[in-house]
């Protein structure tokens, strides 16, 4: 059996949760990789997440399912329209048609649900300050707020000296230097989704706010976004 | 439409969570009731739930699943034995086999997710720290934890000048006084369902610890339980 100390990490599928979980990986922590299924989601992330914490060889992953929708209200129905195209100025202003709320709050709580089963300590969480400065639950404020809750919140916490640690590896960079951190760690990102709006097999739109940020980060980084888009040459 | 505030009201079917909501409309406000169905739910008590809900006209109902199973732990599998008889001085020790992992942080972080979606600043849950003196997440640092992360956590709670609070009417009472004070409010507790080991008719078993606690709480009160139990005539 390993003797590294096990975290829980939140796995979307996505390219910052991936870097993520290289993250925890360098830093010598078995992974338990969670990924939350809530409605909106769609299934190629599912797929993806999979695939993803197979490769990087987690030490165990759990899809838990979570219907949101009972809860009503516009947030939550796929029915609303994805922008498209919209600038980095609209971007970085508003929130987006995917908030869900309380999501971090949730997706936390889940975690430690998790992390005391487990025995471990830390969990890992793929929240960023800088695309997205409209969701209050991506704010380091938050965070803090939320390791004090963990530690008066289980027996885990109460009975022994250690702390619940979130990690937030990405929560001050830019989505170039999350790609540049991610390759130098060979994350193959040709694996991540990130697409509001994919085609049924996963093809990317391009055009919606993750697409476009996601793009953008390539560009940055001087790299080219191994998936193909609508209208290249695969 | 109603004037009256919104609140989102934990319901699992039982005594106190019922008598919680008996409370939550005493006070005025709509109730929006919640229940979540976490694998060791017994049908019964999602039965039970839907008719107090009903019977005690809440303006909504949510029952949401999550199958916390995928985490494994012998804490969460149902195949762990229920114990029968134990005194009180045992039952008031230890924790109890039906303890979930970080428990009332994923009810309340769901509670407030859907809080969030009504508009409302208030979520009720039956937490008593007198029973259950070995879960941590039941003392009110627990719960003045939780609300100063609500405050941080949702764009409600940083936008507004309301604050979230966390309504813990039972959390001094004993079982007896939760019962007189349900009674005054006109509360059936022969909806109310409490056995960890029921039949699958929803006969309580009469010696698991909740059994216990809630004949134990009536005979305080000098009352009669309305359940029938084993060895009962109906």
């Amino acid at each position: 059996m390993s003797k590294n100390k096990k975290a829980v990490v939140l796995l979307s599928g996505g390219l910052d949760s991936t870097t993520v979980l290289a993250l925890a990986r360098e830093q010598g922590f078995d992974a338990y990789a969670l990924t939350l299924r809530y409605g909106q989601r769609h299934e190629v992330e599912i797929i993806a997440a999979k695939k993803i914490a197979e490769l990087m060889k987690v030490a165990d992953h759990a899809v838990l399912d979570i219907d949101l929708s009972v809860f009503g209200g516009s947030a939550l129905t796929s029915a609303t329209p994805i922008p498209k195209g919209r600038s980095d100025a609209e971007i970085g202003t508003g929130i987006p048609v995917t908030y869900v709320p309380a999501r971090n709050t949730v997706f936390l709580s889940l975690a430690l649900a998790w992390a005391e089963v487990l025995g471990a300590f830390d969990i890992f969480i793929g929240v960023n300050a800088l695309d997205y400065s409209g969701y209050p639950d991506c704010r380091p404020d938050f965070i803090k707020s939320f390791e004090q809750l963990a530690a008066l919140a289980t027996k885990a916490g109460v009975e022994s000296e250690q702390r619940f640690t979130i990690h937030t590896p990405l929560i001050d960079l830019s989505k170039k230097e999350i790609i540049e951190k991610g390759r130098a760690l060979g994350v193959d990102y040709g694996m991540t989704r990130t697409c509001y709006d994919p085609t049924p097999e996963g093809v990317p739109c391009g055009a919606c706010d993750a697409c476009l940020l996601r793009l953008k980060g390539f560009q940055d980084a001087g790299l080219e976004d191994p998936l193909t888009y609508p209208g290249e040459r695969s």
